[in-house]
């Protein structure tokens, strides 16, 4: 029989798959379970999104151009344009999913071999479109005590060899919830021009900055212009992650051009998502108002309620809808799947991601849990109750 | 300024890319152009398939289960399963087009610097895919005067080293057209049982066989069922390609295993994409029939016209909607963007691709194209026309 891989073996899998059967078998048990594992939104997608693609008229469902709609391209660099980034119609490839971004900016930046940092935790599929791309992670530690900042530079440069390509940060941070201040942003980018390195940032969750902070982005520093490269995507921003469409964004041409390769191997985004998005950014400011107020009331429950909880340190996160909490046990991984065989409060019972996955240190994050706040009030105050209750029955 | 890299260098772009701004430019002279280059069918989409995302009744679009919404592999694995593939669930990933199912293959059974032996002239993209992935395409040569038809055997064995992880074939052929009969199909088995190596079967076209053949998949031999890869798509067989749908399918265990945590890393296909599939998957009969019956017609007026040219050699495509014509003149590059710039009849021109791209000799094809027939019959008759009047002046 054919081997697959090396690379398929060393490929990680999510941190969440392993815990898929015991959360059925609860579910055939009857329980039902608060699902605060995964970062899909219960936020109801605009309508207006939704409608676009309904009374499109479609004839013939082509491809579009590799780049997307140039209606949407349009579009998409007025709505930057707004915030002051200056790009033009070169700069912005749509792709499927800020995923499809990450790995078209992994494919023509690395090689084989080549090196990016990462402060970890970290976006878990970050090591998968690595392993995909044959590129090294090197990871960076950043400390729950410390709400997860930017380490010391000193750090970064310890760890930067004639191998490291990029720094590679998620702004605001998933799994972190850290929102980078201005001061961060311009740290890296003395030390990213200081050694000819490129500045990667997952913005997918830039529109999620809390308590009247601004969000910084990596587009606005002018003189990171071939540095800085941007991931963005439609997923969280309009509560849309089915339609698979976000975007890579960098002023510098040659990383652009090349980026373009790779999306026109692969034909086009999808259509019907395009035409989705294109709809959404004509999204009333109001929805995300209410949106993100949403957000801070569920995030300051969450966090108020997990304060609670004797044994427990959670960082306060600034933006995105996560948050990761260190819990009173050795092994989260044991723990979650404990929860989901033996625990539950009147039929309930919660579902959460073990933060290991989240790092690429070995045994790193064993007892922090990572917990999406996704759903509504009640049921967060629900299934902090239960991780409450669970924790002192598991460790009695 | 960082660098892009090495593989971003070397990763070919498409093969009509440097066309398209001679295209533009004669589209801007007012000029109308017969578009012989690209497979973008102008078949209507089934209706049902835009209907039912039309009608669908969405409040949050989500992400699908990574490996495609349940229903739909269902339904796709009894459409297979009448053909007799005896598949189960988890044999099968939904994929964003082809081209990501490809791409998984690739990841799941090479690493860097793995062979892949394919006959050239080939789909031009799989150098993308394999340059993405790190992989080393191995071309084997096929000569339009057999037809393109598989080269022998110990042709392909001369090739094999222990780098070789695959033999990858595209059935029927883009661009040649070429169907592979059941016998070839055999000795391809008997080959990669004997080396232990895999064998992908590219049969995006596999509905689009002519004059009575029959289609014969790589799934369909027993012996291959470790071995054996199937790449599908919705683009062509339901003229859905901006619906970014395809999958890949294997009864080895291993490899969609591996797959699937490529799979999972990107989170899942496109949601209203896979509602439009699933809704095509109970199209008529009628309808293949009808689109069947015209592109034979088509085919026929193609080969017919330009066998009628003097100087043009043309392989009989048994397959696709595609043909590759040899003609007479030294660099098709030069003669397909001399045709832009300064021919046309009564206003009207055509494009169309060098084969040269089709090919990872250098080199080979340089005086040949491929002509994508997916244009209406009076379209492509006026097109042969003007490429024999355009071949009259180019030579004189
Ligand atoms: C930090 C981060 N980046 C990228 C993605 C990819 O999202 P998508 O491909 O849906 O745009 C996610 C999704 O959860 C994410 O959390
Ligand atoms: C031979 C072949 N394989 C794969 C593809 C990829 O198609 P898609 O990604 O639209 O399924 C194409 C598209 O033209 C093709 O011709």
């Amino acid at each position: 029989m054919p081997q697959i891989s090396q690379k398929g073996t060393a490929m990680p899998s999510s941190p969440v798959r392993k815990l898929v059967p015991f959360a059925e078998q609860a579910k055939k048990e009857g329980k039902h379970i608060y699902q605060l594992n995964i970062g899909q939104p219960d936020i109801k997608t605009p309508e207006q999104a939704i409608d676009a693609v309904q009374s499109a008229n479609i004839e013939v469902l082509s491809y579009s151009h590799s780049a997307g709609n140039q209606s949407y391209r349009d579009k998409l660099i007025a709505h930057y344009n707004k915030l002051g980034f200056g790009l033009e119609d070169d700069n912005i490839i749509v792709s499927t999913g800020g995923s499809e971004a990450l790995l078209f900016t992994m494919g023509s930046i690395c090689d084989y071999g080549d090196e990016v940092i990462i402060p970890e935790p970290f976006y878990a599929n970050y090591n998968g479109f690595a392993t995909a791309s044959g590129v090294t992670v090197k990871p960076i530690e950043t400390s729950i005590e410390n709400n997860f900042a930017l380490p010391a530079i000193s750090e970064f440069e310890k760890l930067i060899t004639d191998k490291t390509k990029a720094i590679l940060i998620c702004n605001p941070g998933n799994p972190t919830g850290y929102l980078y201040t201005k001061e961060e942003m311009q740290q890296l980018a003395d030390l990213v021009i200081k050694h000819d390195l490129f500045l990667v940032a997952d913005e997918v969750y830039r529109e999620f900055a809390y308590d009247g902070r601004e969000h910084f982005s990596v587009l606005s520093m002018k003189e990171l212009d071939n540095h800085a490269i941007m991931i963005d995507s439609v997923s969280k921003r309009y509560s849309m992650c089915g339609a698979r469409i976000g975007c890579m964004v960098s002023k510098n041409k040659e990383v652009m051009a090349t980026a373009m390769k790779f999306a026109q191997a692969r034909l086009s985004p999808p259509t019907f998502a395009q035409i989705a998005a294109e709809a959404a950014l004509d999204t009333p400011q109001t929805y995300f108002d209410q949106v993100i107020n949403e957000y801070i009331e569920r995030r300051d429950i969450l966090i108020a309620g997990l304060k609670e909880i004797p044994g427990v340190t959670v960082a306060n996160p600034g933006g995105a809808f996560y948050c990761v909490a260190q819990l009173p046990v050795e092994d989260t991984d044991i723990f979650a799947q404990w929860i989901l065989e033996n625990f539950d409060v009147d039929g309930e019972t919660i579902m959460v991601a073990p933060a290991a996955g989240f790092y690429s240190t070995p045994g790193m994050g064993k007892n922090q849990i990572r917990i999406a706040y996704v759903l509504e009030k009640e049921s967060l105050k629900k299934a902090v109750n239960i991780l409450d209750q669970a924790l002192k029955a598991y460790n009695s």
